[in-house]
């Protein structure tokens, strides 16, 4: 039995990591269980898993957890249960922390795990570099499950050299709009994505390219590919999650159909595979479509990857901006343009500081957000 | 430098390896040059690239070649200087003759050559299994250049295990006709493929599928498939050569421009990988469609799966008759329709033996072309 701990257990990705254990509670044990505020979720959740640990970030809701909580179930609250709860041990831990607030539980789990199933970008994109390190300290494979870096993990494990490779990107769900419409459009609107069901602020990150400027960088810093080497290619489908291309021109494709439990499938079971979602379906005619990314189209994906190869403090910079942007438009406060407006914004206005330690990207996330909202309430 | 031999030096595989030896004269030195009977093309290659040694199988072709040789070229004639030829030492050898006519060389030859890279199909189905034994006690590499069988090999290096595979297929030059007008199809119709330019009778095989069928097979013999975990899959780009399925459901595809020169050049470059042909062009929008198969429309496909599958002499005359079936269709002789009654009549009359050496295997293939052309006398 593999003691699995999930982090963000009550989010998309820790529902699809629940509902693959669902299905193979022989292998798997729910060991310890942590969500943010999310109790409702959680306590249908602990009812059917049975942890023997259990954490909610929130002390509010935290507060009103407590009372129904069984009997022999510990419990860890606020953020000072957060980082106890980092300390228990596992086999498997499931990061779905969602943002950079994944960065503090995810920097001090490592060292108590055997293998984390990383379903977390901000954390890389800002501080990838300490936690690989510690990672490599500690021995602790980390495993990403978003699709396209988990299509490239798989993909390099092939034997040849790669020598470019190409993450697709469904192009959102505005892709086909004009841009007068895009501006104008609602939260609502964006909330659709065509292909795939995410949580909110990626699904907003998705239909501005943010979300793959992202994976750009996590494939640089995962793969040590360099940027130039890194190409986005619009794929509607969702069904080719990446490519890699060899010396000799050979492209090896990863495809699935569109369902997040078969990356974290992947993750979990590994290195063994294991069937968790039906495969493609060859019995009847689809077709797969390419075409290229427009930097006109998706100005944010240029600004990402080039803060990205920068390899300083302002990708951190522009993700907290991004996570704050973003909320007020879900919010209804700020119209859709504003997110590209203010993340122009605050990289013009972001001094370039290489970032030497884990505070350092603290520092500089709390910079952003602060200067974030300090724009955003003049727009407002 | 890596010496070379090309058996079937003229065919397109033959010229498209030499077209890739061109471009690394440093790496590949062309030691020996075969040719059946085109001695007008032999003529341009040995001037280009000077082989020591060179070898005309058609007796009449030779007589006429002689006198054009340059001298210091050893010169080999006739089937007993084809049988001669094959003694000759190389670290690479292409084999590119067609048909079952491969077979001999290539057995006589594997002995003296590190690794051959196999341009011919019908020696594989037919008499696979002494190929692989020669292959295996001689420590001989075969890497097949056939884009589908190719494709896999490729997919195969990577560690994860193989649960299914997928040949796509072209559907051919016939693929959107109507049933009554295929039947009246001409040679020249059936000749313009849309997506490979290949030899004349795999343009036909591939506008029947039962050049798909021999690639099943191929697929069998090669990576011990079970048949059932054989796929055919409709692809009219032909940009997609093979895909590999895992236990997880997660596919590998292997992809590239529909040029065998990429394959060939694999085989020749292996383990490096090389650049011969531009890659896939991202910067252009573009489709891969995909639909399943019918053996209602394809019904040699279904025929030659099921002989492959017997592991008996029933795919050694099925492969004689389509050879000498297809002579007929391409010299006016019979309908294209005949090829179907034809392949279906020997197969039911064919008697059911198990092959146990390659001598049985001749048998079989004198008995099926002997039973082809009584069955076409009675048709012409």
């Amino acid at each position: 039995m593999e003691d699995v701990i999930i982090f963000g257990a009550t989010g998309s990705i820790g529902k699809n990591a629940l509902d693959i254990i669902r299905s193979n509670k022989k292998i798997f044990n729910v060991k310890a269980l942590c969500t943010n505020a999310n109790i409702a979720v959680l306590k249908k959740q602990v009812d059917e898993f049975n942890p023997k640990y259990v954490c909610v970030a929130d002390p509010v809701q935290a507060d009103k957890f407590k009372d129904v909580l069984k009997k022999g179930v510990k419990f860890f609250y606020g953020l000072s249960g957060l980082k106890e709860f980092c300390s228990l041990e596992s086999d498997i831990s499931v990061m779905a922390i969602s943002g950079i607030a994944a960065m503090e539980p995810l920097l001090a789990h490592i060292p108590h795990t055997k293998r984390i199933a990383l379903a977390n970008k901000e954390a890389i994109i800002t501080g990838g570099k300490f936690i690989f390190n510690k990672a490599k300290k500690y021995k602790t494979e980390i495993l990403p499950v978003d699709s396209e870096i988990n299509a490239l993990y798989q993909l390099f494990k092939s034997d040849g050299k790669v020598e470019r490779v190409y993450l697709t990107a469904s192009g959102g769900a505005l892709f086909d709009y004009s841009k007068p419409r895009v501006a104008k459009i609602t939260a609502k609107q964006v909330l659709s994505h065509p292909t795939w069901k995410m949580g909110r602020r990626i699904t907003v990150d998705s239909a501005t390219l943010v979300n793959k400027g992202f994976e750009v960088v996590e494939t640089n810093r995962f793969f040590n590919i360099e940027y130039k080497n890194i190409h986005v290619v619009i794929h509607r489908e969702s069904v080719v999650h990446a490519m890699c291309e060899y010396a000799d021109n050979t492209i090896f494709a990863c495809m699935y159909p569109p369902d997040m439990r078969l990356p974290i499938g992947y993750a979990l079971f590994y290195p063994q595979a294991r069937m968790t979602v039906k495969g493609i379906d060859f019995s009847k005619r689809f077709s797969l479509s390419f075409q290229p990314v427009s930097f006109e189209q998706f100005p944010l994906l240029e600004l990402v990857i080039k803060a990205g190869s920068e390899d300083n403090n302002k990708l951190t910079v522009l993700n907290a901006a991004d996570e704050i942007v973003i909320d007020y438009f879900l919010k209804g406060k700020v119209e859709f343009k504003s997110i590209t407006k203010i993340l122009f914004d605050i990289y013009n206005m972001c001094p370039a500081y290489m970032l030497k330690s884990v505070s350092d990207v603290y520092k500089w996330d709390t910079w952003g957000r602060g200067k974030t909202m300090e724009l955003l309430d003049k727009l407002c």
